[in-house]
């Protein structure tokens, strides 16, 4: 089965807590949070509030840090940090 | 030996790039740099420019991700996420 994504932008964590309990309702037994740049603290607080608010029994299994290049608009490449947090339930 | 740590803030991370760095140089085989909040995301970079830049020999060793309760000038408790990065060279 297809690893369940959920990528953290700028909207509100409670958006992407939410589209977490989605896949879990969904029998995901894994669910991966991304993010990069500034969003990377906002991915933090979606596995916390996901950990002990909804999921008690959820765990972290593993947290990746990296560096992505992404191409913006005008062309140019930029570095930017990135997280993957794995959760399991 | 204690353990070296450098707790990342609202400083430009250039300057917790710098400390990391100072504590590989005194012989320390191990950096953990630390973060809470809106720093997590900087705290990530700091750990991928000593990487990328600076110390290529670097390996994250291990990042955990948790809540803390802070309490503030008024008094009142908050719950901020937290990050913690151990380098290792």
């Amino acid at each position: 089965m297809a690893e369940d994504v959920v990528y953290v932008g700028n909207k509100p964590a409670m958006n992407y807590v939410l589209a977490v309990s989605t896949q879990f309702t969904r029998n995901a037994k894994e669910v991966v949070i991304k993010a990069r740049g500034k969003a990377i603290s906002r991915a933090v607080d979606v596995a916390e509030i996901v950990r002990n608010r909804f999921m008690p029994e959820a765990k972290v299994k593993d947290v990746k840090i990296g560096t992505e290049e992404v191409t913006t608009e005008d062309g140019k490449t930029i570095r930017l940090s990135a997280i993957e947090i794995v959760l399991e339930k």
